[in-house]
């Protein structure tokens, strides 16, 4: 069995959204209960990334380290086009990535308790961003 | 088709364990012959690599590098709870992955013959892990 | 369903080449119009890289960066067998990882628009390198 569903979020600019609930309750519609679930963000400047979701210190650090090794602007990007977050969203996407695929158990992502998917908006402005969630399994 | 089971490690603290064979005895033992295997670590401290198998100073060299490129307990780090290794574990486990998707052809996971799949602990003290292993296919 | 197929590219050294193409024509073989694509490279010194594929710039100040924070044979590296580009070259790997999982929707890969899929040759020498692709669903 497949399952697709494409899910939009607008982004307040630079920074990052829980998304878990969002993919569970797929995962939930489609009726799978073991196999897995795949999730794409359909854009090059923004990414997914599964994290500890208790503390929110844990965030900021993860934004503090990212400007501290991909510095905005730096000398040698050639691709400045968009402005000095340009090429810098581009190699956090890369550094980071726009795909993750999680187990489905008993009808549910199995996450740790610990674990919470994020999606990480690279850019400064606010955008929509598409999301495409692919649930396979029995 | 779909096969799932829970493996459990215990880490020594911060290294990297060859996790390869027990992984082909899963997609063994799910009796799929064409597909793919997905594994995933239920932790934010942890993750996983496909790295070079032979050469032990490889695993020395990515060791080195993840320290260099993230300094335990920097001061630029709010998050500093459990002490100066948790917040890099955290960045350490974004930068490497916690899930990978290998094909399986002819009955096992089709890996290059310098492939090994590295179970990598962040923390600097011993911790339990949980992986959760997917076959899907034919 | 599940259809599997080997690919071999010779890379010309130190680059990347968009293969996004040759996925999709994979894709519409497999007669499947829902579900996901994998794709994986059987090397520890080449991976796979979603990015911008309209300005060539993006690709070279990607080629830029990663030369900025792995740096060729620097002397923390104990593993220098291959020459200066062979620890550096699986740490990108490591860093960009080898393999990617794509949704597949109407037959095609979903891709963002401005998404293309680029093999990355991480050694400064040709290479001939396999990639393996596993399309499944419906």
């Amino acid at each position: 069995m497949v399952f697709q569903q494409q899910l939009n979020f607008a982004t307040r600019g630079r920074s990052t959204t829980n998304i878990t609930n969002e993919i569970q309750q797929i995962v939930a519609k489609s009726s799978i209960s073991i196999g897995t679930c795949h999730v794409f963000v359909q854009h090059t400047s923004a990414s997914l990334m599964l994290c500890e979701n208790a503390d929110p210190d844990v965030q900021i650090d993860m934004e503090t380290y990212m400007q501290h090794i991909v510095p905005d602007g730096d000398a040698m990007f050639l691709h400045q086009d968009e402005g000095p977050d340009d090429m810098s969203a581009h190699i956090r996407t890369v550094l980071t990535n726009p795909d993750v695929t999680l187990p489905v158990s008993n009808g549910c992502c199995d996450l740790g308790i610990w674990q919470g998917l994020f999606l990480w908006e690279h850019r400064t402005h606010p955008h929509q961003r598409r999301v495409i969630v692919t649930v396979q399994g029995e």
